[in-house]
């Protein structure tokens, strides 16, 4: 009988073969993410020369370990995997990880070593993540397989499922250097002869400590079940896909990464649309939406209203509200009044507001926080995308003031970005993302991110 | 007879007509922004009742200025405006200035004075810039009619028509505050009852001291007009175009803004395609592609060879680059060596490069240095776009050395951006940036601008 995928974020043993007593190599990493992460299990290293690796005791061989191991991560060269998968199934492991390359994505002979993995786990029931994969993330049990150096990876409730290695690599490390935001679990599909994004994407479904699922992928392995599977998620949690291979190009790039064999673009799009998926197409958007995942609510539905100290940004940001299927409600008679009592009285008020007709009467800090008071407690508006002008010789917006009137209205997202003195920028965009405000570096991007959010919310409200 | 326009870029003197005492007033801030960028040429502030301001000798009236004053900003309420145009075309000025708002843009009433504006100038040969103009602004005169406090402003290459006051407000300040290029010429059109941007185009297209334009219209004057003078300009210069309106929703916005009224959308792409102007949809686009201006060549063709530590990166970003009309071109036979002899031989090597076959073998810094020295010296390749992978553990790849493969390829634009640890990230982005190499922090920033390169170098090569 086939396992489940349980036990691959939260076993109770993880035995390391390939483990390295030398710092920088995978086998070395592998152990010391393991013990930065404090994961309370108990950890393995298999290596034929060493008795001890990083204060772990180490087997000389797979057979040598103690039985009841629940997890094993195979570091070897393509070649020497196939034997050590073996050794690992007839030791009884249950779960196995495949790390490093050279498999089908790399050339024939790989093809056959990826083949002969398949053939070695046929009918036992054991389950397989990878190859090609750099590993998996489970903070809940304070776990990582990754080979690439993260120390503590912050925990979140958002999780990534990804047929790269990038969510376990730079990706993540950018994640855990320039945001806020921490991850439940992370799943790396790799060349995924065995668990897939069907399979990974159920499991997170019911995953209590998942609020929302990113996901990277080159192909769909099964494309009903993936539909059926996505039908039912996305009806309860936001469920946001990259799926590459769009284009020849791309298509022949993810030969080259995951021996993927893409499908025609257009029935992919048919697909994602008809499950309820929120398709994106700019990789950075898998970092971006989750900021604004981790930081704002869900809106009820996509009337934004846009508030920028200059006509020319509003003019081009109601252009892209257009393109992004968001539209600009017009304000209560009651909301243009609290704005027109604050401007000098030179600019016409309306949906998107033109915030400079405040701030040229009462300062930036007042303009805004009057601003966006008004428009978030507008009735008409499901979300506001505010760019604060920002400059030294004026005073700032209260950012304690913007987070009350944020707690005010739990459920519209108030997404910020900035324009004047980068200065000032930096300075109060890293206070107001320390808060726990969506803030962003383009004045686009809250936009962008905030039509993705619609489409996940359209997907939760659609009739079943 | 009607003067060019050449004197408002060029003045021996200047009247600020509203000047102020009080420092944050605009009438204020237009004078310390003459004091800070060492204007020359005269200034002399017309107030009713200041004998000096900021050192400078006051006038009661615009009658009792000293004959001869070339350029005159008035800065004056909407309704104030029409009596003080009257008294410097009396006074014998041929350029006008018009800043602040309240005309066309926001009511009826606004729009007469703004037909009165009109009417007291015409036939006169007198020249006005607006109204509802921020100012202007000529680094080669050291000179900005801005009413932003902007500090000295950064000469540079890169000139700016825009039908917003923004590049000379905070759209300015952010470049100048993030940015490490600076303009030549800014036009500021405002509700453009004179100048417009046919007439703009073609001074700056004759203008030695500008190299590049990018434009921000919400709408187009004169339309024929418009495809002639930049049908000859886009010959010889990069004309890039933010031109919004392009929906309902915008052309609303603009009305608002600029009293602009927008033309169908499609039969503006068809013109600008026409016209060889490149043009953008985003905002930001008009910083980011100033920075690429400034700091890379223009390609000779579309053929980007793409680098990037990760296969998901590379298939995303192939796909990328068809969407935008970039091509992926195969690498001749002896790059292809020169990358595999630094390859630890389990990724497949071809554009776009997986460069992590090289990190794992011969570490980061050794990997981006002969990785991009390959491909640039690649006679199918038009320009490189890499994303680097900057960690804390590894050694990065010598700033030095990537200048000089630059160099060595003064006609490869070499654009790079980043993953991996956001603090070496940051780091390395600043020293890079300082030294002239173009950096992006987004992965898909490069292939965006180059996109733009691209097409303004298609124009430039077309038949005539």
């Amino acid at each position: 009988m086939r396992r489940t995928i349980h036990t691959f974020f939260e076993p109770r043993s993880l035995a390391v073969i390939g483990a390295s007593r030398t710092p920088g190599r995978p086998g070395h990493v592998v152990l010391q993410n393991l013990l930065d992460n404090g994961y309370p299990g108990a950890v393995y290293p298999v290596n034929p020369e060493a008795k001890e690796i990083l204060g772990l005791r180490a087997y000389p061989t797979i057979a040598s370990l103690p039985d009841g191991v629940e997890v094993g991560i195979i570091l070897l060269p393509a070649r020497a995997t196939p034997q050590a998968l073996r050794e690992c199934v007839a030791k009884g492991m249950g779960h196995i990880v495949l790390s490093a390359g050279g498999f089908a994505e790399y050339d024939d002979r790989g093809g056959s070593i990826q083949s002969e993995l398949s053939e070695i786990i046929k009918d036992t029931g054991v389950r397989v993540l990878g190859p090609n994969t750099s590993g998996h993330t489970s903070t809940p049990a304070r776990l990582t397989t990754s080979f690439f150096p993260l120390g503590k990876i912050r925990p979140g409730h958002l999780s990534y499922i990804a047929q790269t290695g990038n969510f376990a690599t730079h990706t993540m490390k950018l994640i855990l250097t320039s945001e806020h935001y921490g991850v439940a679990r992370v799943v790396g599909l790799g060349n995924k002869i065995d668990v897939e994004e069907s399979e990974a994407l159920e499991y997170l479904g019911d995953d209590p400590q998942t609020r929302a699922i990113l996901i990277y992928l080159e192909s769909i392995s099964r494309p009903r079940e993936f539909l059926g599977v996505a039908s039912r998620v996305t009806r309860h949690k936001p469920v946001i896909m990259l799926k590459t291979g769009a284009t020849d190009a791309g298509r022949q790039a993810a030969v080259a990464h995951t021996a993927a064999l893409g499908t025609e673009d257009r029935l992919v799009d048919g697909l994602l649309r008809q499950a309820g998926v929120a398709r994106i197409s700019d990789y950075t958007h898998l970092i971006l939406v989750g900021r604004a995942l981790s930081t704002a609510p869900l809106p009820r539905g996509n009337r934004v209203a846009v508030l920028a100290p200059s006509g020319a940004m509003l003019v081009s940001l109601a252009d892209l509200c257009i393109r992004l299927e968001l539209s600009l409600p017009e304000l209560e008679a009651q909301t243009i009044q609290r704005l027109e009592s604050h401007s000098g009285g030179f600019i016409r008020l309306r949906n998107p507001v033109d915030i400079w007709a405040l701030t040229s009467k009462c300062g930036i800090k007042q303009a805004y926080e009057e601003g966006i008071a008004a428009v978030m407690h507008d009735p008409n508006v499901d979300a506001v995308a505010a760019v604060l002008m920002l400059t030294a010789d004026q005073e700032r917006p209260s950012l304690s003031l913007l987070l009350d009137i944020a707690h005010e209205n739990p459920n519209k997202p108030l997404l910020l970005s900035f324009t004047g003195d980068w200065q000032c920028i930096e300075e109060f965009a890293r206070e107001a993302a320390l808060l726990g405000l969506a803030t962003f570096m383009e004045i686009e991007q809250p936009l962008e991110v905030l039509s993705v959010l619609c489409r996940c919310r359209r997907s939760m409200d659609r009739p079943s």
